[in-house]
C-alpha cells in the first residue's frame, strides 16, 4: 500500500471496503489511565446495573459501566445496518487547503451520508437494536437540533419500535422540517417542555415561556419511558453517555484504518463536542495511542460554542444529567442542570455538561478544548461548502473553523501538519440559521460570569462526594 | 473479479475508486440509428452554431449540435471537481428485497451524496466551467423544484461566476429553504413570472396570479443572459439539452463499470424523468449496447408523473423550448409550451417537453414510459427510506416505485431480474410534500383531455416542417 501511494496520489474520498467496517467497538475507558468516575445517584451512591434497568436496555447498560473491556463485539443485525450506509468516506480537502495555502494536509471524516445527516444513526442502530432483542416496545428519547431525533426515528421505524421523541421547543419551532422527517418515520413529536409529563408540567409552572433545553427533554423523555405499561418502554439518549462513545468509536477505527491505509497519522484531531459522542468516538483509537506511549505527540482539540461552554468555563463536578434533577448524575465538565444557552444560539451542542470520558481527559490534560463564536463558525462552514462541496452542519462548522485555523497556522510556521476533523453531518436542517447570518443577522452570545453563577448554583452538593 | 464475487457476497455500497472516474463522456447520439432532430429556429432553419451563440457558451454548444463524436474529454479542472464528491455508490438494496421477498436483485445509482443533493452538479460543473474557461462572467438559468439552482449556484461559486437564477414561483413560495441555500452559494433568486424581463411582465399581463413554469423562468434567464453587458453572459440549462444528457452520461459510464465489477448486467433499466437528464446518462452506456445489438433484450423504462405525463400523453413534434416562445425548437414528446402542471404537484419533473434523444429513443421502441400518481410515488419513496436510510427526492422515487413494481412482478413470476434504477437525489427539502402526504392530504392530478388539448394549441406549426 505505501508503495501504491508513492506513485498515486491520495484520493479525495477513500472509502475503505465493506468487509473492512469494523465488527468491534473499541471501549476508550479500557486504556484511561484514570477511569472517568461512575455515575452515581441523588443518595451518592454508584448507580448499579439494577439502578439503571428501569431506564436502560440491560445490553446497553453492561456497555455503561464497564470500564476494563477493551472491546465489544458489534451484533451481526447491527453491521447488517451499517453495511447499509458505511463505511463513511475519509476525505482529503485539497480544495481548502489550495486556498488557504497551506503546507498542512486536512483530512476528514464525512458522516452525513445517511437519513439522518450525521452521525448519531451508529449509536441510533445500536440503541434500537438492543431494545428490539430484548423485547421492549417503546422508546423514547430527546433531541435538540434533531439530529439524534432523526437517527433514532429512522432506526426505530427499521427495527419496529414506537418512538416518542421530545424536542427542545425553540428547536421545534425553528425546525419544523426535523419534525416532519421523524415523523415520515413514525416517531411521535412533543415540544419541550410540555403537559405531557409531571416534571414538564412542574417546569412550565416555573417559566410558562421556556424556550426548553435538552436538560429539560431528558427529564420528560425519562418519566415517559417509566410510565410505558408492562416494563416495556426505555430511554434512550444520542450522546454524553459512556454507551454512546462506544458506539461511535466506528467513527475513530474507520478513520485509523483509512488513514493507515494513506500511510498518513494525524498530528491533530479536532471534534466539536456538545455532548462529546462524535469527539470521543473519532478521537478514540488515537487517544489510545497518546495514553499508551506510542504516539504520545498527537493533540486533541474539542471545539464548543462560546453559548455553551461546558468545557472551557464549566466545573468538573457531579451534576444531574438532566434539569429536572430525575436521573442519576455524572462527573463531568457542567454549566449546571439549569444552564440554558441563550435560545439564538443556532444548531446543537447546546447541552449543560459533557461526556465523563471526554471531561477526564480535558482533566487529565490530554485533550484541549477551545470555545468559538458562531459568526465565524457559519463564515468557516460556508467557505468550506464552497471548497468541498458538503453543505456543513452548524455543528460540523465548528470543528471546520478550528482545521481552518490550525492549517493558517501551519502556513505561518511552514510545518506541514496533518490534521484529522470529523465533518459530523449535513446542514440541510439548518437553513434559518443560514440565511439569519447571511443576512447579517446573527449575533454572537457569551454568557456573562453572572450567567455561568446562576448555572452553577443548581449543581447540587453531595455528602461526601463534592 | 468473478472468483471474489463467488465467495464473497455483493457489497451493499460499491465504490469504484477515484482512478476509475470516467474521463471521458459517452455521446449516446453517436451510436443512434435515428438521430435526433437538429434544434430550429422559428423560421424552420436548423440552428446553427452562430445562433446559438448569444445564448450558450461555444464549448458547450459542441456538445449540443455534434451526433457524431462518440466521446469527449472530461477537461481536467472538471475531473478535477468530480474527484470531490464522485465517483457515486452503486448499491445494492438488500433491505428492500427482502422486504419485497422477491428473487430479483435491486440496485440503485446514488447521486445524492453533494451539496446540490442530486445529479445535476454533474452538468452544472462542466457548463460553469466552459463559461469561466471562455472568460464569461455572468450565467442565468432557472429552477423549478430547484435541484439545479443549488447546483449551479454551487459550481458558479466555485468558479468565481455570478448567477442569476429564476426559480418557479410557486416553488419559490413552497420552498424557502431552496432559495436559503442558493444564497449562501452567493447566487440571486428571483421568483417567476418575475417584473424584472420583458418576457415576465408579459406574461403577468397574461395571468397576474400565474404559479410560474419551467417554461417561462427559461424565457426570463434567457433574456436576462441576453442583457448582460459586452457579450460576458450566457443562459444554461438542467436538463433536455444533449450537451446535458452528455453530461450526465457520467451516471452511466460510472453504473457501466460497476455493474462490470460486480459481473452483473441489468435486465431493467429504469429512471424518472423530467427534462430526460438523469435518465438519459444512467441508460447511455447500456442503450448502446442495446443499439449496437449486444445486448439487445435489455429493457428502458422512463417514469414520469401523471401531472405532467409528456412521454405517455404529448405529442412528438416541434415545440418551443420555453412558454415564452423565444428560444429555438427542439423536436421532442411535449404538453405544449404553454403546458402548466397543477401547482399542487410536488417536486420537480414539471417541464412540459423532454429530452430530444430521450424522445427519439421512445418513438423509435427502444424505451418505454410509464405515468404514476404522486401518493403512489410518496408511499414508495416512504417505504425505501424506512429499509434503505436514504431520505429519496419524490423525483427519485418515480424510479423507486417503478422499481417495486417489477420486483413484486418477479416474485409472481420467479424470474430473478437485475433491476437498475436512479436514485437521483435526496428529499431533506421536500419536507413539505412529504408532511403533507403524511397527514393523507396529498391530492393526485391527472390532466383531462381537455386541459391536454389547450396545452397542445400552444404547440408552433412550421411551414415545410410541421
Amino acid at each position: 500500500m505505501t508503495a501504491q501511494t508513492q506513485t498515486i496520489r491520495e484520493p479525495h474520498r477513500l472509502y475503505l471496503r465493506e468487509e473492512q467496517i469494523p465488527t468491534r467497538w473499541y471501549n476508550l475507558r479500557a486504556d484511561m489511565p484514570v477511569k472517568p468516575e461512575p455515575m452515581r445517584l441523588p443518595t451518592g451512591a454508584v448507580a448499579s446495573k439494577a439502578d439503571l434497568s428501569p431506564v436502560f436496555a440491560d445490553a446497553l447498560i453492561d456497555h455503561e459501566l464497564d470500564d476494563a473491556t477493551p472491546y465489544f463485539d458489534i451484533p451481526e443485525p447491527v453491521l447488517e445496518m451499517y453495511r447499509v450506509y458505511r463505511p463513511s468516506p475519509l476525505c482529503r480537502a485539497y480544495n481548502l487547503e489550495r486556498a488557504l495555502n497551506t503546507p498542512a494536509k486536512i483530512f476528514y471524516k464525512f458522516e452525513g451520508n445517511n437519513t439522518s445527516g450525521s452521525h448519531k444513526l451508529n449509536s441510533a442502530v445500536a440503541q434500537a437494536y438492543y431494545a428490539k432483542a430484548q423485547g421492549l416496545t417503546n422508546v423514547t428519547t430527546e433531541t435538540g437540533a434533531g439530529q439524534w431525533g432523526t437517527a433514532l426515528a429512522e432506526a426505530c421505524a427499521h427495527y419496529g419500535l414506537d418512538l416518542d421523541v421530545f424536542m427542545v421547543k425553540c428547536s421545534y419551532e425553528q425546525k419544523p422540517f426535523r419534525r416532519n422527517i421523524m415523523e415520515t418515520f413514525h416517531a411521535s413529536v412533543t415540544p419541550s417542555p410540555s403537559d405531557t409529563t409531571e416534571v414538564g408540567r412542574r417546569l412550565l409552572a416555573q417559566d410558562p415561556d421556556s424556550s426548553g433545553s435538552l436538560g429539560t427533554a431528558i427529564s420528560e423523555a425519562v418519566e415517559r419511558a417509566l410510565h410505558v405499561p408492562e416494563n416495556r418502554g426505555r430511554y434512550q439518549l444520542g450522546s454524553v453517555l459512556n454507551q454512546v462513545v462506544l458506539h461511535q468509536s466506528i467513527i475513530g477505527l474507520e478513520s485509523y484504518e483509512a488513514m493507515r491505509e494513506l500511510g498518513e497519522y494525524p498530528d491533530i484531531v479536532i471534534g466539536c463536542a456538545g455532548g462529546g459522542s462524535n469527539l470521543g468516538g473519532l478521537i478514540a483509537p488515537f487517544m489510545r495511542d497518546k495514553l499508551t506511549g506510542a504516539r504520545p505527540d498527537t493533540r486533541f482539540i474539542a471545539v464548543e460554542p462560546e453559548s455553551c461552554p461546558s468545557l472551557t468555563r464549566g466545573r468538573f463536578a457531579y451534576d444531574f444529567a438532566d434539569t429536572g434533577q430525575t436521573c442519576p448524575l455524572c462527573k463531568m465538565y457542567t454549566l449546571g442542570n439549569g444552564f440554558i444557552p441563550n435560545p439564538d444560539h443556532a444548531g446543537g451542542l447546546r447541552y449543560h455538561g459533557m461526556s465523563p470520558i471526554i471531561s477526564q481527559l480535558k482533566h487529565d490534560g490530554y485533550l484541549e478544548a477551545v470555545a468559538v463564536s458562531q459568526t465565524d463558525v457559519f463564515e468557516a462552514g460556508e467557505r468550506f461548502a464552497t471548497l468541498e462541496t458538503i453543505l456543513p452542519a452548524p455543528e460540523s462548522s465548528h470543528a471546520i473553523l478550528q482545521a481552518i485555523r490550525e492549517a493558517e497556522r501551519c502556513r505561518e510556521t511552514g510545518e506541514a501538519k496533518t490534521i484529522l476533523f470529523g465533518l459530523t453531518g449535513t446542514g440541510y436542517f439548518d437553513m434559518v440559521a443560514y440565511d439569519k447570518f447571511n443576512r447579517g443577522e446573527m449575533e454572537d452570545h457569551r454568557p456573562t460570569d453572572e450567567e455561568l453563577e446562576q448555572g452553577f448554583a443548581t449543581i447540587p452538593r453531595i455528602e461526601g462526594i463534592q
